[in-house]
C-alpha cells in the first residue's frame, strides 16, 4: 500500500515532550488509511517554551486542521486557545485542538470519552453500576468525569493523596445527577467496575493499586496502563475469573472520538 | 509495507503556497522508505505573512531537522536564515533549510544541482558542450549557475525579457572560468544541449520556446516542465532523432541532493 501522502494531504500533529513513546502517530495514520482519509499525523517534540511558536505556526498553516496534545502540555495549552469544550473546561486540560472554519482554535479533552468508547466497543456499560476509580491525577480526573456522564449508580474515588480525592469529588458533585459520588478506599469489595488510573503496574515490583480480597468475580477490572498490556492487576483479576479490559482500548477509542472532533468522520455512533 | 511513522520519526516539511501540486512529499517519502530512513516529509501551505511563524515553530520543534521551500517563498525566506550556502548566495534563493547541530538555520539551493545530478544519472555530461538555457527566471537562474559549474564550452542565455538576460549573464560572468557566457537567441542552431526553463509547453497551444530548424540531431533537448512529462518541445526533438530528458529527472536528482544536505545519506557520489 503506497504511503498516502501528497501535496494535497491535510496535516495533523501530536505535541509532547518527550514524543518518541507516543502511540498516536501509528494509531491515527492507520485509522486515516482504513477510512480513506487523505491526511497524516506527525509527532512534534516541543518543550513548554516552544508552545506559543507551534500554535502560531498551526494557525498560519492553511492545510493543518487539528492537533493532539499529550504530556506535559495538556493543562498549559488550554489557556492559549480561543474556545474550550465542555469536558476540557470540567477537567482543566485539553488533549485535542480543532481549527474552526473561521480560524479560531477549539480545545477539548477526549481522554475520558475514549475510555468510555473503548468500553462500549467491547460491550461494557457503566449505567447503574458501582464504579471505583483509583487515582485522581490527570488521567483519573478525565476518566472519572466521563464515567460520571454514563450515570453509574455510585462512583467511588480513591487516591493516595486525600486532598486530590476531595478536589475531584467536589468537582464531580457539581455534575452529578443520580450518581452517588464517594470517597472510597483502595478495596474492590462492593464494586462492579474497578478502574486503575495510577501508574502502578508499569514497573516490576509495583504493589497492586487496591486490595482484591473482596473482588466479585463478575466485576469488570480495567487498567489504563499501556505497557505492559496485561498488568499484575489484570492478571490477578483474570485468575479470579473476572472480565478484564486493557489500556490500549482507551487509546483506540479516543482515536475515533478525536477523528470525529476533527470532522474527519461523520457523526454516527456505533452504540 | 506499513506506514513508517511513529513517535520516533524525524519530521521534514515542504513550504509553499499553493502546495497541493507539490511532488516532493511523494518523492521524499519514497526515498526515505527506500533508504530505510525513519522520517516523513509533509506539505505545509503557508502564505508569505506566515513564514516567520513557521520558521519559529521549526526552530522550536526538536524532532524537525529540515525544510524544503518552493514557490513563492524561495527568495523571501533567504533573509530570515542564519547562514546561506554558496549556491543560494549566487542565485539569491533558497530551496532547502537545514537545522544545524547548534540550532542555526542554513539555507541552500539545490534546483540547479538537482538538474545536473538528474542529467548525470542518465549519462549526460555538460563538460565542454555548447549549452543554451531558455528562460532566466528563478528556475533558469538556478539551472544556468549549476550548468556553468559543469564547465561547458559556451553557455547561451535567452529570455523574452532582455534585462533578465543581461542580469543573469553578468552574474554568471563573475563565476565563469573557461566558459563563454553569451546573450543568445531562441534558436537551436549550434548548441549541443538545449534546456527549456520557461513554462512554455505546460498549456495547450503554447508556442515552442525556440526555433528548431537548425537543431542538430545529436543535440540533447531538456525540459524542466513537469506536466506534461513529454512537452511539444521534447516530442518534436524526439521526432527529429534527438535524445531528450524530461523535467522529472531534475526533481528526482534534487531529492537525493537535499537528503545529503539534511545529513540523511552519506557523502558518496554515484558519478
Amino acid at each position: 500500500m503506497p504511503l498516502p501522502l501528497s501535496g494535497k494531504s491535510r496535516v495533523y500533529a501530536i505535541l509532547g515532550d518527550p514524543i518518541a513513546q507516543a502511540g498516536s502517530p501509528g494509531l491515527f495514520n492507520r485509522a486515516f488509511r482504513r477510512e480513506g482519509i487523505g491526511a497524516v499525523l506527525v509527532p512534534i517534540q516541543v518543550s513548554a517554551d516552544g508552545l506559543d511558536a507551534i500554535l502560531a505556526a498551526f494557525r498560519a498553516a492553511r492545510n493543518m486542521d487539528g492537533l493532539v496534545v499529550t504530556v506535559p502540555h495538556k493543562i498549559a495549552i488550554a489557556d492559549r486557545l480561543d474556545e474550550i469544550g465542555p469536558m476540557a473546561a470540567r477537567i482543566g486540560a485539553v488533549n485535542a485542538i480543532r481549527k474552526l472554519p473561521d480560524g479560531r482554535l477549539l480545545g477539548e479533552n477526549f481522554d475520558g470519552a475514549g475510555f468510555v468508547h473503548g468500553l462500549r466497543r467491547r460491550g461494557h456499560s457503566l449505567r447503574e453500576k458501582n464504579v471505583l476509580v483509583i487515582g485522581a491525577g490527570g488521567a483519573g480526573r478525565a476518566v472519572a468525569h466521563a464515567v460520571l456522564d454514563e450515570r453509574p449508580c455510585t462512583l467511588g474515588i480513591y487516591d493516595i493523596d486525600r486532598g486530590r480525592i476531595s478536589q475531584l469529588s467536589d468537582d464531580l458533585q457539581r455534575h452529578a445527577s443520580n450518581t452517588l459520588v464517594s470517597h472510597a478506599e483502595p478495596d474492590a469489595y462492593g464494586f462492579d467496575v474497578i478502574v486503575n488510573c495510577t501508574s502502578l503496574g508499569m514497573r516490576d515490583g509495583d504493589p497492586l493499586p487496591l486490595r482484591l480480597d473482596g473482588l466479585d468475580q463478575r466485576a469488570l477490572v480495567v487498567d489504563i496502563v499501556l505497557e505492559p498490556s496485561t498488568t499484575p492487576l489484570l492478571h490477578q483479576a483474570a485468575a479470579r475469573g473476572c472480565p478484564t479490559h486493557e489500556g490500549i482500548h482507551m487509546l483506540d477509542g479516543q482515536v475515533e472520538e478525536i477523528c470525529r472532533f476533527f470532522g474527519l468522520l461523520d457523526e454516527r455512533h456505533d452504540d
